[in-house]
C-alpha cells in the first residue's frame, strides 16, 4: 500500500529536488504538487529535466484539496508561510514535514528573535526537529517536523556525537561553513547570477546568520548547558554541496580512537552516515545522494580536534532528509527511495 | 535470476559510471571488475563516491577468471586493447559489449584508416553497431557490441531517422558538436586541467576527428550511397553533457510537421528518446541519465533544417547505452538499472 | 590633453567593463558616470573591484550635465533609451559612441522589424556601424557610432574579407556561435542564474536572434547584394568569452592560402586581430582583451571553409572596441587604454 | 633606464603571470626566458593568449647566459632546484627573487623539517622573507628575496599588524584557507582535472601543509615567541583566488575600533592594501590584481575576532608580489607595473 504525498511549493530547487526524490520513491504516490507561481503549468514544463517522470500539473494551494489527496504534505516555502497553513492541514489530519525554519525551534522567543512574530507558537511543543539520525525515535511519532537548515545539518551531525559523550569543550565551537549557491533559491537576484559566482568565493552574514542560533539551540540541548558557536558561512563557485569545517577543543586526555569510537558508536546504524577516518570528505561523493560524509583530525600541538562533514544541501541538507523523516514516520525502510548512489564524478 | 557482468577497465569515467549502473541494475549481478592501474584496491578507495555500494576490489585482468565470473562482460579501455583480448573471451562463451572504437566499424579499412591495424578483423562482420534504437533488432542477437561513440550517438539519433525517410540531403549534413571534458578519460593531461577549462572554449580536431569516419559510416548505410559530414568538435567548460547542434538541407516540399512526424514514429517506442519540438534541448536535462533529447527548427528563409540533440556523454553517449545494450540482448526491460530520474538542477 | 569622457550606464556589465578601461586610459579623463538604479552611490561600492581606481559616484542622467561634462559619451543602455537621448547629446556637440542595437541599422525599416519605431530616424544616415576594422575611415570622421553586437563582431570580422574578395559563396553561411552569459547582462533573470547555467549547454533563440538581422544587413552590404545567414546562439557554462565557428562554401578552385593571404592583407595593420592559422582560437586566450583570434581550416572533401573566431563579448564585443572607436575618432593611437596582455590561464 | 630581468621557469602558471606582468612593466626589459620543458619553443606557443606581448623563445638554463643578461632574476621552479642556482647566480652579482620555499626560513632546521636538506644554508642569513608590506625596509637591501607563499601571504597580511600590536592572542590563531587549483600548477595530475574540480570543494593535507611552519615562524617573528597555528587548506572549485578565514581571541578590551585603527595605521602607506571593513573580501574583487583585501568582524558573544583576507594566488599569492619586491629592491615605484585594475566581473 502506497502512501499519497503531496508537495507544496513544489519549483523553487528543495522542493523540486522533493518531487525528484518521491516520482521515484517505490512506497509513496506523489499525487499533488503546488506552485503559487506556476500554477496550472505542467512539472515538466517547469523543470524538463523530469519530463517522463512527473505527469502533475502544479495547482493553487488549497487545504481542503490538498489533505484530501494527501496522507503526508511536504511545506518547501519561504519561511512564514509554511506556519500559516500548517495548522489547517495538521487539524485535516495530514502529517506535515515543513522545510522551512518556521518549526525548527522549541521556543518561540527563539524563532521570533531570529526571523519574525510566530503564527503558530502552540504547534512548537508538538513539533520535532528533523534531525533524523539524532531524533529518530521522536521523529517517528512526530506528526509535525521542522525539518533542519542545510548549515545546521552539517555541523551538528559530527558534533552532536562528541558533545553528548563529552570529548569535547561545548562553548569552544567555531564552524567555519561553505555552501553551493543552490541553497539561495530559485528567485533570480544579483547574488546568485552566474557572472557574480564563478571565480568567485566570500563569506557573508559573517556571525549574524539565521542558522546560528538553530545550531546553538541543538548544541545547548545536547550540551546541557547554554553554548553559543561561531558560524561563518560562506558561498562556493557551485551548485550543490555544503562542506563544514569545525573547530572545537577536545577535553583533555581525547585521544583521536576516542573520537572515532565515539562517531562509530553513535552512527552504528545510520545508512547515511558515511566515516572517512582521516581522508577528508569532499562535497563532490555526495552530491545528489543523502549522505552526510564525515572525517577528522586532531592537531595534538595545537590542542583542536578538526571535524569535516560534507552533504549535499539540496538533498540531505533539505529535501532527502525530509523524505528520510517520512519514511521513519511512515514506517517504510529508512533508505526508501533514498538508494541511488552518486555519480563517480 | 541474475546476469552475472563484469567490466574490464572499471576506473576510467565510463568504466567507473558502467559500475554504477551495473551496482543499481536490479537484474545483474556485478561479479568482477579490472584495473591496470589500481589492481589490489578497493573500488570505493578509488571513487568514495561510491563507498557502500560496490564492495569489490579491483582485479588484474584475465580471461580465463573473466569468463568464469561473468555471462556478459563490457570492455571500457582505451581501443587497441579490446580488439586483443575479446577473442578470448567470446571463445569462452561471453557476451561482450565494447566501449572502444574497435568494433565499431563493418570495414577492417575503414577502422585501420582512423585509427591502426585491427587484430581481430574477423569478428567485425559479427560485430554490431550499438546504436540501440536504430540497431535494436540486431542488438538482441548480437554477441559482440561495438558501442558508438559519444559524438556519433548525438549526431546520428537525430538524423537516421530523417535520412532513412529522404527528408533531408544527405550530403548537406554540418555537425557542431561540443561536448564537456569528462569524455577526454581520466588520464592526466594538460587540456584537461581545471585552470585550462574554465572559463575556456575552443574547436579541436577540426574536421580530422576520428568519430568522423564512424558518422560517415552510419550515415551512408542509411543513405544507401557514400556520404561525407562535416564535423566540428568543440570542448566545453563543463564536466559531463554534450550538445549537437546539425544543419541539413531538407528535401524540397519538406515541411516542419514532416519533420516532427518522421522523428515521432521513429522514437515511438524509444523511452530514452525525447522529442522537444522547437523548444530546444539543454545537456543539464539529461545530465546523469540516458536520454537523448532531441529538438529542431526550420528556417524556411535559409532553406536549412537545424537539429539539436543533448545527451550526457558518460551515460548515453557510453556507459548508459552500453547497459541499454546488454537489457536487450538478455531480455530484460530495456530501462532495466536505468530509471532513474536526473536532477532538476 | 585629455579627452573628457562619459559613460551614461554604467552599472551594467558593459558599462562597468568601459569604467575599467576608461579609468586606465591614459587619454581621457573619466568625468560622469550614470545609472538610474544607482544614483547617488560610489561606483566602487556598486563594483568593489574598482575600488582605488574610481572614485566617481553615479549620477542620474541629466543631457546638459552630460554635454557640459564630457567630449565623448558612450551610452551603455537597453536598446531603445539611446535613441531617446542621443539627439539631446549630438545636438550639444558632443560625440556619442552607443552601445544598444539603436544605431546599429542604416534603415529604420530594418531596425524597426526586428525591434520596434525609432524614435531618432533622421540619425541613421549618419550613424557609423563601429566594427572598427572593417569601418576604420568612416569611423574617424563619425559623429555618432552604432556600436556592433557581440555576436556579429565575432560573424563579420572573419568573413567580411572572404566575402569583399569573392573567395566564399555569400549566401552559403552558417554561424554556429557560443557565448558566455555575461552577454545577458546583469539584470536578475532565472536563465542567468549560476544553478541553471552550470554544467549547462543550450541553443537559443535558434534563427530568431535580433543579431540575425544585423549580420545579414553586413554580409549584405559586402557582397553587394541580399544575404541571410543561419545563425544559431548557444549559452555557454561560463562568464566572459565568445566563439563563433562559421560553415561556408568556397568559391571553386580557392585554396587554403588564399583564405590566408585574404585575411592577412585585409587585417594587415590591425592590432587587435591575431589570425591563428590552422590553430583553433580559444576564449580563455582572448579573456579580457580586445582582440579578435581567427582561425580557419578548409575541408576540401565537403568542400567547407570552417572559419572559427574568438572574442571576449565584454570587450571587443561592447565595451572595448566602443574604446577603440573613440581612439579613432578623437585621432589617437588606436589602442591606447587597451594594450594589457590577456593573462596566460 | 631599463632594468633587464630573466624569469627561470617560466612556464608554470607563476612563471607565466610573471611574464605577462614583466612583459607590460615600463620599467624593464624582459631579457630572457627558460624552460626545460619547452625549450627552443616560443613563449607564445606555449601561452597563446600572450602573442603580440611577448616575443622570446624559451631557452635551457644557463647560469652565464642568464646572470649576463639580467640585472634580476626571479626563479619560478619547484623547491629544491632554486636553491641549487641561486648562488651560481648571486656570485655573479644579479640579484634573485626566489618564489618556491627555499629562502623562505631563516633557519635551515626549519626549512628541513618541512621539506628536504638544504643545499645553500649560507645564503638564509641573508635572504629576506618578502612579505612586502611587512618586510619593506629589509626588502629594500636585499640582494635574495624568499618570496612567501600564496596561504601565508594571505594569513600573515590580517594577523601581523595586530600580533604586533598585542590586540589578539597570538597562541589562538586558526586559520581556514580555501585556494583556487592554480595553485597546484600546471603539471597534468589527477587531482586538478576539471572533471575531478568541479563541484567538488574538499579539505587536504589538514594540520600538515607545509605551509603551517612558514605561517608559525612568521608570527612566531611578530609575537616575540613560538606560536603555532591551526591551519587547514582546502581545495575551490576554481582556478584563482584565495580566501583565508581567520579566527582569533582579541586581548580583553579590545574593540572594533582598535582593530580598525591597528590595520589602518599599519598599512596607512601600502597601495595594496585594501581595508573593507565588516564588508567581506571576495575573491572576484581581487582577480588578476596584486590585492590584499581584509575584512573583519568582532563577535563579541563569543569572544572572537573572525578576519578574512582574500588575494589572487597567482599575483599577490607568487607572481605580483615577486614584482613588487623586485619595485622595492629597485627602487622603482612600488607600484610600478602592478597598476591596472581588476575586471568588475
Amino acid at each position: 500500500m502506497s502512501i499519497r504525498v503531496a508537495v507544496v511549493g513544489a519549483t523553487g530547487y528543495a522542493g523540486a529536488e522533493l518531487v525528484r526524490i518521491l516520482a521515484g520513491h517505490p512506497g509513496v504516490t506523489l499525487s499533488l504538487i503546488t506552485s503559487r507561481q506556476h500554477a496550472g503549468t505542467a512539472f515538466s514544463t517547469v523543470y524538463p529535466a523530469l519530463a517522463g517522470h512527473v505527469d502533475l500539473a502544479c495547482e493553487a494551494f488549497d487545504p481542503d484539496r490538498t489533505a484530501e489527496a494527501a496522507d503526508v504534505v511536504f511545506t518547501a516555502l519561504p519561511h512564514k508561510l509554511p506556519m500559516e497553513i500548517a495548522p489547517s492541514l495538521l487539524g485535516r489530519g495530514v502529517k506535515v514535514i515543513d522545510l522551512s525554519a518556521d518549526f525548527r525551534f522549541r521556543s518561540a522567543a527563539a524563532y521570533e528573535k531570529a526571523y519574525q512574530p510566530h503564527a503558530a507558537p502552540e504547534l512548537l511543543a508538538e513539533a520535532v526537529y528533523g534531525l533524523s539520525e539524532v531524533n529518530r525515535e521522536a521523529i517517528r511519532r512526530a506528526k509535525l517536523i521542522g525539518n533542519p537548515g542545510c548549515y545546521p545539518t552539517s555541523i551538528l551531525l559530527p558534533l552532536v556525537p562528541l558533545i553528548k559523550d563529552g570529548l569535547i569543550e561545548a562553548d569552544s565551537v567555531l564552524a567555519d561553513s561553505k555552501s553551493g549557491v543552490s541553497g539561495a533559491g530559485r528567485s533570480p537576484s544579483l547574488t546568485t547570477l552566474y557572472s557574480e559566482v564563478t571565480e568567485s568565493f566570500k563569506p557573508y552574514k559573517v556571525a549574524v546568520h539565521r542558522h546560528n542560533p538553530e545550531i546553538d539551540a541543538v548544541l545547548s540541548e545536547a550540551a546541557g548547558r547554554h553554548v553559543h558557536a561561531v558560524f561563518v558561512p560562506h558561498l562556493l563557485p557551485m551548485s550543490r554541496g555544503m562542506l563544514s569545517t569545525i573547530y572545537a577543543r577536545p577535553v583533555p586526555g581525547v585521544t583521536s580512537d576516542a573520537v572515532a569510537d565515539c562517531l562509530a558508536a553513535f552512527y552504528a546504524d545510520a545508512p547515511f552516515i558515511r566515516l572517512t577516518g582521516r581522508r577528508p570528505p569532499d562535497t563532490a561523493h555526495v552530491r545528489g545522494a543523502n549522505y552526510c560524509d564525515i572525517g577528522f583530525v586532531l592537531d595534538p600541538a595545537a590542542g583542536r580536534l578538526i571535524l569535516m562533514a560534507a552533504i549535499d544541501n539540496l538533498v540531505k541538507g533539505a529535501a532527502g532528509q525530509a523524505v528520510q523523516n517520512m519514511n521513519l514516520m511512515t514506517g517504510m525502510d529508512e533508505t526508501a527511495g533514498l538508494g541511488a548512489a552518486p555519480h563517480p564524478i
